[in-house]
């Protein structure tokens, strides 16, 4: 896989509508990440098969609220503190960097730290998806430590963390992410290529940048968008896609709280959709209802999109009045098996209703 | 100078006397020094003047709420990972530890890691009583960086934090801190000897030694212990001692915020007295106030003791009905220069009233 400078607008716009509503302002990535191509950096992007299974991996990523990243602009070089201080603890250069999730600049960060660095990055992630806690990981699920980490701000303050548990590890460096104005930069579950092959989900920032190219050659050709991208996603692992509603932002409740951008949002329906549905979110969208009907819940993809573009529509960008499109997408068996979601599924989110497939739902 | 194990009681309760209302439970400091002395540790109590100038010392202690501790009572090796984990990262083994502050329970760990480890303690530390932040140091003042520093819990997670300044390092270990449960154990502030010998509150152990032997003479004797504690600390650094108030707990607010024990205590006065005291604490007591009347206020000390014994009541241990007698007393020069207050003067607590000597107050 090859991603030219030309790339990045569709790879940052596909991230975010793996993101379902989180992983930051995909502009904001993609602004960094064009920035790195121009200074002259260069992008090695390997299949997960191409590394060594004796080879350190050392994801990189931004941490926080995204409704705090809007208004805390990374630099972009930030992140490369965190990697570069793990490397020192480890006694050992990484051999490549990762994405530890599938969405918005969570994308991207990686390959700004590539480019910027030289180190290639490899074409998976812990996710499959944006979500908002560190433990909520394939790499946890099957097993991986995530500390030694590195949580580090952009005026060199740093801390690194071991924990006993994934879960404590995102209990304390979320506090230091607080502290640290409510976003901070990690290289977290430092990993053996055995490892990545054993757990990673494969392919996301392909998969992001065929639906990011599949959405801008949808608007240049002044297709309808949402045909096409069903029938892209239809030939990936996330096999199942459809609109479940239609409608405009009638309400909306957001709140940052302890870290995360947490809310409510109800969509009134339109042209021939006469119901109500209301999502809930913490950083993404976590479950779609119509009164008392399930429509989608984690950690199926809910995905706002603008009605006429499609262009995806994050939880910090929702904004009153808006019209748009919502789709459910199915994600890949390895996130569906009952130890994922024992970490990533709807109790983990405190929600009553038991995880049903998509395409159950709206078989 | 000695500390035998029939030391320890009288050692914990001048400490407690200098932790001016902070610095935890003296009791469980004096369980757990006396249980390592049992356990055949000894100790080897070194004058700061004994120290080589290329020495490492890293000092230990706990942090967190006194309200906390004594329901989370710490085994006494805890702190040791800390210790450990900051030498591995230092690469270099400590020649000594030392207390960061002279009061309550932070007196005698830096002595439980010694008798533990065969370490030998220094005696002086960086505050010349207690107080309730890492950056309220003569260290500090004097320009000691207090990163990079380890904070750890019972279960063995930890964190090696590195902080552009001592106010940041204070701001995340204290988040770090109120995620553990309130309380942790820390390795902070590793200097040289000539770091040490320039910056450090000289002969605290030494000098709660004192007190604590004055105290449980004078009640062996059956003399009145006020008169006696005066004139013991007429003749070191801490010259001018007073009783300012005798009273009964008439009112109390507590509560533990922000990881601190934060509170306000009424006094109404007995035998005489007519008026009636108020004291503001945060960890440790902050001001002593007749109506609008100044009569003590921070960096000086503010000892609330038993009306009777003298022993020292800490503010998590103040209850309703206590008869007791305030004393204020003087603090060395060193904690009166104008930096010094600057760091750990009213104004960092919020208070108005600009700092008064003791002296001068009660002429």
């Amino acid at each position: 896989m090859k991603i030219a400078p030309g790339d990045v607008a569709d790879l940052a716009r596909g991230a975010a509508f793996l993101g379902t509503g989180g992983g930051g302002d995909p502009y904001i990535g993609r602004l960094m990440l064009e920035r790195a191509l121009a200074d002259g950096g260069s992008l090695q992007i390997l299949d997960v098969d191409e590394i060594p299974d004796d080879a350190l991996v050392i994801p990189t990523a931004l941490m926080g609220a995204p409704s705090v990243l809007i208004e805390k602009l990374p630099g972009g070089d930030e992140v490369i503190t965190s990697l570069r201080k793990l490397e020192s603890f480890l006694g050992e250069r990484a051999y490549a960097t990762m994405p530890i999730e599938a969405g918005g600049i969570n994308s991207t960060t990686p390959l700004v730290v590539g480019a910027r660095l030289g180190l290639p990055v490899i074409d998976a992630d812990g996710m499959g998806r944006a979500f908002p806690e560190l433990q909520m990981e394939t790499f946890h699920v099957y097993g991986v430590s995530g500390t030694p980490m590195v949580v580090s701000n952009e005026y060199g303050d740093s801390a690194i963390i071991e924990a006993h548990s994934n879960w404590m590890a995102e209990w304390i460096a979320r506090g230091i992410t607080i502290r640290m104005g409510g976003t901070a930069y990690i290289a977290v579950y430092p990993m053996r290529g055995r490892d990545v092959k054993r757990t990673a989900i494969r392919q996301t920032l392909t998969l992001a940048l065929r639906i990011g190219r599949c959405l801008s050659q949808s608007r240049d050709a002044h297709r309808e968008p949402f045909a096409a991208l069903i029938k892209e996603l239809a030939d990936t692992p996330y096999g199942f896609g459809k609109v479940i509603f239609h409608g405009k932002v009638a309400d909306l409740e957001r709140r940052t709280t302890q870290g995360f951008a947490k809310g409510r949002a109800v969509l009134r329906g339109i042209e021939g959709e006469h119901r109500t549905l209301e999502l809930i979110f913490q950083n993404e969208y976590l479950i779609a209802r119509c009164n008392d009907q399930l429509m989608a819940i984690v950690p199926d993809l809910i995905c706002v999109l603008d009605s006429e573009t499609a262009e995806p529509i994050t939880t910090e960008m929702l904004r009153y009045g808006q019209r748009v499109k919502v789709m459910g997408v199915s994600v890949p068996p390895i996130m569906r098996t009952p130890e994922a979601l024992a970490v990533f599924g709807p109790r983990a989110f405190g929600l009553e209703e038991p995880f049903q497939p998509i395409e159950a739902l709206h078989a």
